[in-house]
């Protein structure tokens, strides 16, 4: 049985979404601190490949799949189903949206926020559990900078931000060359146990 | 209690032994596929913190930590104790000595290699199961170098070598900055099952 | 004699002050597109390197370093003597002080900015000639930002950033291992010919 | 008039010959140390950008170009001309051919080796003036490793190795997104004074 993390990414089903490379993945995760019962979320799940990777962990948890593309949904379902997990709802939505009725979450990863990153990141506050984990995922400047700001605006503790870059050494002929892709910033922090919040979960 | 993979760095015991930071490590453990029941060897083992979480994945299997320094088998050991694992056997030897007697392993770590790669890593593919992994760390470009070559001369499926760079933003009066640490090559294969070998683990 | 650009970092005299290292500070540079009459400021010139470099390319034109701390300007004004530069005016200001009553410039380098960045950058405006190059090197992601939004919001032309991330190979025992550097932004644009400006300069 | 060094890319003509970055050239070119009267030699000239950035430094000596395919040629001279130069000799020959009538170099860039880099090597170490430059873009393991390995067996002093990875930051609708690019080596030395070699250039 494929033991989580670090399913390689052609285990995964992706049509045409893109998808989070494995090591940025791997790395994200490990930031969440999934616990075995933790509810987590996955804002903007994409192909669903930490999805999976969220409900391996939180086995006997529950993971929460937003989604708002037709595609990615079925994506999703369908990686989900691929490993046989049945902790995991998916939901068509574009967050905001779909989170307020959602139960109170340890772990909240943002993939992909459509714009709306400002409202998002509001409500991601209400729903976290004190203590509860939030993570980000960001390729631009712009969202780099949002989320270090939410953070520190909102006493979140362990705030820690670090790019990643990946490089792959491929074979070309009898040489080896690097393809280097691009930088991905992960931007996680712990929501303060002494702030208010409808959280409870483990 | 604390869940693998992702510790983060400050809950382990270091010393002045150097540690591998928490996103190599993370990545590197995903690299290792390591199952419930597998047996693992940390070839170089330093503060133990690849060992802990190895041992936290392979909960029902077996690791082995390899390590020459008395520092860094002392805190090896502490490390492992500070997480109540009950798994994992600590090895004062340099590598390759001490690995003979070992059962087949599923997955083998080279953190460090003392200047004896290329004895290691003859010992490694006898010792390594088929279909195991073997995943190396390299912050040279002549264990990189070796590693590749020894992968590609040895009919390893799934070679893979990656750079990963990370940085850390640092806050520096108002301002954010980033402070780069150094490229870590991950050097993995997997050993195809056609070839001989002593192992048969899970 | 030295010829410009390319200047190895040791033969700058350093003291205590941090110096762009010799890459970044040849693609800065660059980047700056001196002519050979070229009226160029250095806003922050530290060391002295950038401006020992930009005289050398600005041989019939003149620069002016401006520097609030005492010994940059010291140093600053070393290094002009030991490489026998006449066109440098070494100026103790904190910019934007300073800065009106210098002629119109061709090129402007501004590679420290005391917090005042805001202020420098309305100056620098005002003061590059049209067609004139604003180039800043960055290491903090507030700058960053800020450079990018005065380029856009300004109507700058071929407006560029980019990222130089340097690592050294060097030989440990009889191994060679990367030294990462800190990754430095650079921002530059050129200033519209049809925008309103004091310059003239060539 | 456009000076060197810094010329942006998109003033030279280019086809489908892939080019060096501009960041790239200008710190190459910048390890060359040229003088006003050096012979340079640009093995693999490509679209002869760094032919030309040589060549209006070392605006009294002489460049050779020296490019096996006809494309390249054939750019190569465009772009000289392009820029007005006439102390350029453009060869069609695939290195180390057409080096041995040459004058003994100050300089020699080497951007493109055909899979002949051992015998090219060779021949540079006879052609280098003591006190010269060698200047190598590597890509692949293999020629770094070869570059690197060549100097050191030789006694060339000042070996530096360096690794630069460009970034550049692209407006993706109003985002801004980095967009990495695959590092490239520079790997230099100087000729010992000491050593025999043909050479005497300035």
């Amino acid at each position: 049985m494929v033991h989580s993390p670090g399913i390689p990414d052609n285990l995964f089903l992706r049509g045409k979404v893109p998808m989070t490379k494995e090591e940025i993945r791997t790395v994200t995760l490990a930031k969440g601190r999934i616990g075995l019962k933790s509810v987590v979320y996955d804002i903007g799940s994409g192909t669903g490949s930490l999805t999976v990777e969220a409900a391996l962990l939180a086995r006997e948890g529950q993971v929460f799949a937003l989604e708002r593309e037709e595609e990615g949904v079925k994506l999703t379902k369908t990686n989900v189903q691929r490993f046989g997990l049945e902790n995991v709802q998916v939901i068509q939505a574009e967050a905001p949206q779909g989170m307020a009725e959602l139960p109170p979450a340890r772990c909240i990863f943002i993939g992909g926020s459509g714009g709306k990153l400002e409202e998002i990141l509001q409500v991601c506050q209400k729903k976290l559990a004190p203590g509860g984990r939030l993570v980000l995922n960001a390729i631009t400047l712009e969202t780099l900078w949002q989320a270090v700001q939410f953070m520190e605006a909102n006493g979140f503790a362990e705030v820690e931000t670090v790019s990643l870059t990946v490089a792959r050494l491929n074979k070309v002929g009898r040489s080896h060359m690097w393809n280097g892709l691009n930088p991905v910033y992960i931007i996680c922090g712990t929501k303060p146990e002494e702030l208010e919040g409808e959280g409870e979960g483990k």
